[in-house]
């Protein structure tokens, strides 16, 4: 094939699968992961190992970055080893962590200081739809940044959305996503509630609407499970949900807009955790609804 | 042609394409709208004209029954023209409308004591819906009643959904899937409002949430609305979006389900009518995110 | 001795000692009860047995009632042996009962359209501040009758405060007090978990909140409930909490007010009710933070 | 006269006055400010003026801070002219500011591992309080390092409140005392603005409340200011207020403590912000109700 290299940064659940697509698609790619272990596979297909986030950058190259948050990406980026310093002029971070709005205005501002591109470019999808190559990338940067980054992110998901220039913005809509998931989750949570309390099933009434008003992903699956309160084991881990939530919430603030729903949902998450619930789904948080009606 | 004789009161909006479809279907109507004009067309086509709700009945036949609330059903099912005098024994009251689970329970009781049956069918659907035999049907009632309805039911929509013995049931099911579709206004109205307030297009995210996991009627029609702030004409009106609210949260109180969320959306829509939205789409209580962030 | 004979209905646990005091204070009284035997006291006392509210009556006298709800009283004054048949023109009716804001409009226009007047009276305290005189009456009405209403009302409590010409605003005003104290005990309950979970004393932040900021008789009396969870025998029941929150919230509705907090007292009583609290203090609602806290 | 030596860091709004009183209580003071001008009258009065937040330590000494914030107060007491750094080993740091409870729990560690000692001693009152020694001090940490602050503290206010061996606890309860305030507020809020839809006069309702139920501080001073929406000039400014309750809920984060209160307060300050409302004072918070009521 002999496509350009590109670094990738973060071989977790997502990162390593879609690391793997863009093996299959034909880049040459040099792979960094924390601990190195879980490079090995993708190794064997033929990526070459790098020794630090930078070491993973051509200068004026593509680099990739998919970690677990804020922290670990801030990680990634900074110091002498990091990609800031790694890029030199002229390169390109493609940035696909679910991180924080503030986080995002800040590292882009970080590479264009030292005359790089930085593009937010955040997914929504579960480790599955990474290998089956069905991520939405949200993506957001300034435009020859966007136009460069396009047909690598192409062969990662199955569309990709522009949000504008401003990298940042895909995070915005990235956190909106999860939202607006987890307002769903809380609304059939006391819908089915209610159907339970009035002796109606509540799989009959997450059926009813997955197949008519709400015959879409998010109500098909997360409806199933919390019509039948099985939350484990998680797809998404529940304090990961809140993380999100808190996310949500910091954005929320730094643009003075009162979201008193998202509210709610912290203090679903907090109490969930509170009853030990951490490891489970974060689909969990509906079983506030069931409690607060003294049903256990 | 030539199928049973049925009565069909409330020729409104939804009712006046429902019996139309019924009539084609080939059966036989009789009936009954409380101001007359409406029901011209109707007579045109086939349909026999009745001079009260009793009148539209056989004894021991089928009534549908589609009015606006539970005040109008109770005056069409009581009193010495109402449906419970004209049914007779072994009549059949399939019960449409949107109304509330206690007043279910009332008249499906009150017909019990005169020895008819009655079986609760409400529908998600607008009128182009109800032309189009597009209805989802929710039933609920006596197992030989519910039989008897379902062939009737299923020339009306495009599905029925059972959902066991008790009528109410199925108007608490409905008005779930109203308070879903509420609920679902008012996250991508907070939604659309942080995106706005980071600068990033409504109708981008709302676009990109409707093509991926949202992509369902619920989303895709009333997120482009919310999306543009277009809420005229109504579909539905916040007022009658308020009773809805409103029958939910009595529900959930008779049945001791504390339903913050419901309870969010209430003082959504209150506040809707206090800025004078009365006449607006009820899609328009999504405005109240971005009136508490300061944009008008 | 020797000053004017009114009619009083109702002796239950806030009417009979306030009927106890007019009669201390000098009026001659005719009480009705609907159950004969909570008069017994009273007519030991001097007071004479009316048969029927309208027998409580003379023609352009003064009537006060002290019932349970808003049924009590239509039932009271409607009807052929009820007060606006037994008024007569000139008439004073003093409404003491906490009811809701449309229903002493209605009753209001009632006695009206008889020529008779009628003012509400609701009242502040519990069953010991009425035996002592202490009730603080919120007053409302047409100027002379509030005039003629003043003296009475005077010799039940320690205040009388004015609230204008038309009589239902002194509902809305009982009612607003009676969601001001709700509120408090709310806030209490998520501060005193708060400081629980970091292991301070309940006791403590409630002693010292009711020694500066809050040194008043709701934070005082409720606190250290609150932080005893001592919610045992009821003071108020919680049921008859949820009654009032109930109505706080038709009145709401009613002006297009929107009142989330009101919605969250409304959450936590319902709560409360589906975990068994009925019989307790309305105070109880205050175990909800803790519950969500996953203290039990 | 002839008292011990004591470091005062912070001469704002609160600290000046405080320093004044211990001046005038014979303590000989040594006092740092980030700007020395606010230093002078203190000097003038006898003050010794520190170079350092070191400076103004003795070894072994005790030292009292009074700043604006969690980061004010961590550069007072990190670095090499810290507190920490001046202390000595036995040092005591009596610590008065509003500060986050996690932000509590690191200090305390710090000046532990360097042998020193750390209570909290946040205080509620504002600056003509602290002048008229009327300031209520909350007092948490270890038994002996409180019996070395009591008898300075007890010279700065009007009683002293003991809260456990736990510095960071006084701040839960500083905290959780600002949270009941804005509880106080909001309810006030929605409860006039019902009452002003029922043409009720807003400042009587507050006058009732606040002479019998509420007879007390908070909600006389507040009570009359939310009545009248006199909001202007600001006794604590809302964007404070905000931080306030940002620290209330970072604290019920850590703890796993849902307070949907305090979401709800978190909500309309947000709103207010977003309003314009940023140098009004916090009680402004009240005007979110009356807006959503659609009275502006």
């Amino acid at each position: 094939v002999g496509r350009n290299s590109i670094g990738f940064i973060g071989l977790g659940g997502m990162g390593e699968p879609m690391a793997a697509n863009l093996l299959s698609a034909g880049f040459a790619l040099r792979v960094y992961n924390r601990t190195t272990a879980k490079a090995v596979p993708l190794v064997e297909q033929g990526a070459e190992l790098a020794e630090s986030p930078a070491d993973a950058c051509e200068p004026g190259g593509v680099v990739i970055s998919m970690v677990a948050d804020d922290r670990a990406l801030q990680d990634v980026v900074r110091g002498p080893s990091g990609l800031v310093a790694g890029l030199g002029r002229g390169g390109l971070h493609i940035s696909m962590s679910t991180i924080g709005v503030e986080t995002a205005r800040q590292l882009a501002d970080e590479h264009a200081r030292a005359g790089q591109h930085y593009v937010g470019a955040p997914v929504f999808g579960r480790p599955d739809a990474a290998r089956a190559k069905q991520l939405a990338v949200c993506l957001a940067g300034p435009p020859e940044a966007r136009q460069r980054a396009l047909p690598i992110l192409r062969d990662l998901g199955r569309g990709v959305w522009e949000l504008g220039d401003e990298a940042h913005a895909a995070n915005v809509v990235k956190l909106s996503g999860n939202f607006l998931i987890a307002a769903a989750m809380e609304a059939m949570g006391e819908a089915f509630t209610l159907a339970e309390k009035h002796g109606v099933d509540r799989a009959a009434v997450a059926s009813l609407m997955a197949e008519t008003l709400f015959a879409c992903p998010v109500y098909e699956g997360y409806g199933k499970a919390i019509a039948a309160r099985s939350h484990e084991p998680a797809g998404f881990r529940l304090d990961l949900g809140l993380k999100d939530v808190t996310l949500v919430q910091e954005a929320a603030k730094a643009s003075l807009t009162p979201m008193p729903l998202a509210g709610l949902l912290r203090e679903r998450l907090l109490s969930a955790l509170a009853h030990g619930d951490c490891e489970k789904d974060w689909s969990a948080l509906a079983l506030g609804a069931r409690r607060d009606a003294g049903l256990d």
